[in-house]
């Protein structure tokens, strides 16, 4: 069984909003053993809708739409749909009922535009958005279930999670998708690949390999889908664990987790906690750290001191250190690790100070000049690293870095 | 002249990644005047791949293709492309050069794998990528325009920014798209959408008015293209005015920033200074500030205090106040904003403490729960919200509510 997904709207084609969308959705639908065999993002345009929609129902049994649902005149979706399946409009009074709770509680006037939003194409079954006025909608049409969910993240994510994966459960016999993924760090993907050659060449056709490089990290994914998951398992864990036996210095982690989320494991096992010291990654490397449920037992907590006088207040920089060697300095970010150790009293504490850019670079410190140190109670290593003129690469690139020293240090001085 | 987007990688179609370089290079064809039409993700997979080519071709001028051109054998890009063009290959000996270099740089030994990223399709012009080993590849084939290049965020930015996009340029004389957006905060978009009608139905129809809500904000995009970039300004400028001076009270921003920014620039204008709190956002806030280069002038830095501990030793926050109220309560996140406004000597301060989720909720204090408060010299506000129990969500609906708050009370008290 194979899905598509199809989202609408200019403001993906013009750049001015990332499709966070497909990817999540995606996610769930592995979850539950339905490929997705495409993502397809097309303009508020009835004729390039339609063209999508006709493309996506001869390769797929499940076509997910999600966007173009607002009460506004741009929003094109829904009657869209409706001629493409050649349906009239019907006022669905549930949920009319539902849009006027939701301005009574906001305490607003409801107007036309909105009433319209309780008209829904003929024959489809409408399905309760309790986050928004827009309705989520499920067709049965051509012989293929189609969906329209409103692109807004949260909305679209509950109608998923709570209406939309269930239906879909229960309309197929899904198969199982088992992926297993391995984390590995400081090693390139083609030396990964000598190295694994021959257990890579003995797969059997049904289980995939594939390399995900990005900063420093390469993900190895072993694919498979059936109908015993346990099976499935147990088949590719064989593969894994030689792949695994045979790069085991430079595997972070045996599932698919973040760096980050592999310190914080790590760290949990060992009761070691860790705070942050960040100036050109801003809070960066906390959020990062703070997206993980349960963090709290290892995270303490940081500073994000952009100014000298943060620096000296909150992390106990020496003034003289950055009069003499600038904020971007090994000295200063080496008292930046120190101090948050004394001041936040952590086990272990990351440091960074650089310049992000675009602008800002200092003679014999160009834009992209970025000094990382950890300190921990058997002492403070530190590291300067050239990143470039992009500033949300800079710091993207600086966080990686950090947590790949984190986790360097951890491995050589904890067991 | 239209462009599309193929990006190809299962890691996309099985959710393992968001595909962020679609947005970042549909951003750029529209600043040279090149409308994107469509943006399709598949999979590793030659016919689905060849599939792909044939329909983008029919629709655009220019096909631009990411991902699928490492050195491991799941990578079939290459391949697949001299296939589609019915193409031998060729060793290109600079690429080969380009490749030794850098293997001699970072001291590593060179093996096939590496050498074979020299071998292009016979007819393609090869741009060589120099932050990576797999080169960029520039195909004229049936007519139309295909450019290959890495998956890699970065290889693939300095690429469009040093090579595609000039060459783009070169191949074609292209039009003005001229987009502009007005940032709204605190209004639905029906209601704009009624407050607007009449000027909305008398645009003409070149010039097209879009509603892109998110989070409490809706942004009005007008967009038209044409060849006098001057004259399209002109035009469009009118009808923006028109509809500015029919919202104002709503309007935070006349071009295409977000509300951090806008709080940025206003507070840069007043010479006001920021620092924040924050518990449950754990550094986000902090990171959206930091993304804009300059927010130096205002932002001094923050804490992000997730332990009892740093409430109290770094923001000041009283045990006993900890002890009666919790860390999630009105007391405990006043304190925090004072402590932020006493301690970072900042202007403004906002404070942020929360139940993040998915665990953790407290009997009268669900899962959602967030308390945030803006502090400065007239006094310090506070309010509660209730987000649910999604973790990502609560951090950035928190991030937004408190990004809501500073500007309404910097709009309050200062001119």
């Amino acid at each position: 069984m194979l899905a598509e997904i199809i989202t609408i709207g200019d403001e993906i084609l013009i750049g001015q909003i990332v499709d966070t969308n497909s990817a999540w959705m995606a996610k769930q639908l592995n979850l539950i053993g339905m490929k997705v065999k495409q993502i397809t993002s097309v303009s508020d345009d009835a004729d390039h809708i339609i063209e999508a929609l006709q493309e996506a129902e001869k390769r797929a049994d499940v076509i997910l739409i999600t966007g173009g649902l607002g009460p506004t005149k741009d929003d094109i979706t829904k009657v869209t749909l409706a001629k493409y399946f050649n349906m009239g409009f019907r006022r669905d009074e549930e949920t009319l009922q539902h849009v006027t709770e939701i301005f009574e509680r906001f305490n607003r006037p409801m107007i036309d535009l909105n009433r319209k939003q309780a008209d829904v194409p003929d024959r489809c079954t409408v399905i309760k958005n309790k986050n928004g006025t827009a309705p989520c909608m499920w067709f049965e049409e051509h012989g293929k279930i189609f969906v329209s969910m409103p692109g807004v993240p949260f909305e679209m994510m509950y109608l998923m999670d709570d209406e939309i994966i269930p239906r879909i459960k229960a309309a197929f016999k899904l198969p199982v998708i088992y992926h297993k993924t391995i984390l590995t760090s400081n090693i390139g993907e083609s030396f990964l690949a000598v190295q694994i050659e021959e257990i890579e060449d003995a797969l059997p056709a049904h289980i995939k390999l594939a390399y995900l490089p990005r900063l420093g990290q390469v993900r190895l994914r072993l694919s498979t889908s059936g109908t015993d998951e346990a099976l499935l398992q147990k088949e590719v864990e064989v593969y894994a664990q030689q792949i695994i036996a045979k790069v085991k210095p430079y595997v972070v982690a045996e599932e698919d987790i973040t760096l980050e989320k592999a310190i914080l494991n790590f760290m949990e096992e060992r009761k070691l906690t860790l705070s942050t010291a960040e100036s050109c990654t801003g809070g960066y490397i906390a959020h990062l750290i703070t997206q993980h449920p349960g963090c709290s037992s290892v995270y303490e907590g940081g500073a994000v001191t952009y100014s000298y006088e943060l620096k000296m207040s909150v992390l106990g920089v020496q003034q003289e250190t950055l009069a003499k060697y600038g904020a971007v300095s090994e000295e200063t970010v080496r008292e930046m690790a120190l101090g948050a150790i004394k001041h936040f009293k952590t086990d272990y504490s990351v440091a960074v100070s650089g310049i992000a850019g675009p602008d800002g670079g200092l003679p014999g410190k160009p834009v992209g000049t970025v000094w990382i140190a950890v300190a921990h109670a058997k002492g403070v290593v530190s590291k300067v690293f050239s990143f470039g003129n992009k500033r949300a690469q800079n710091i993207e690139r600086s966080a990686s870095a950090a947590l790949s020293m984190i986790l360097n240090e951890l491995q050589q001085h904890e067991d």
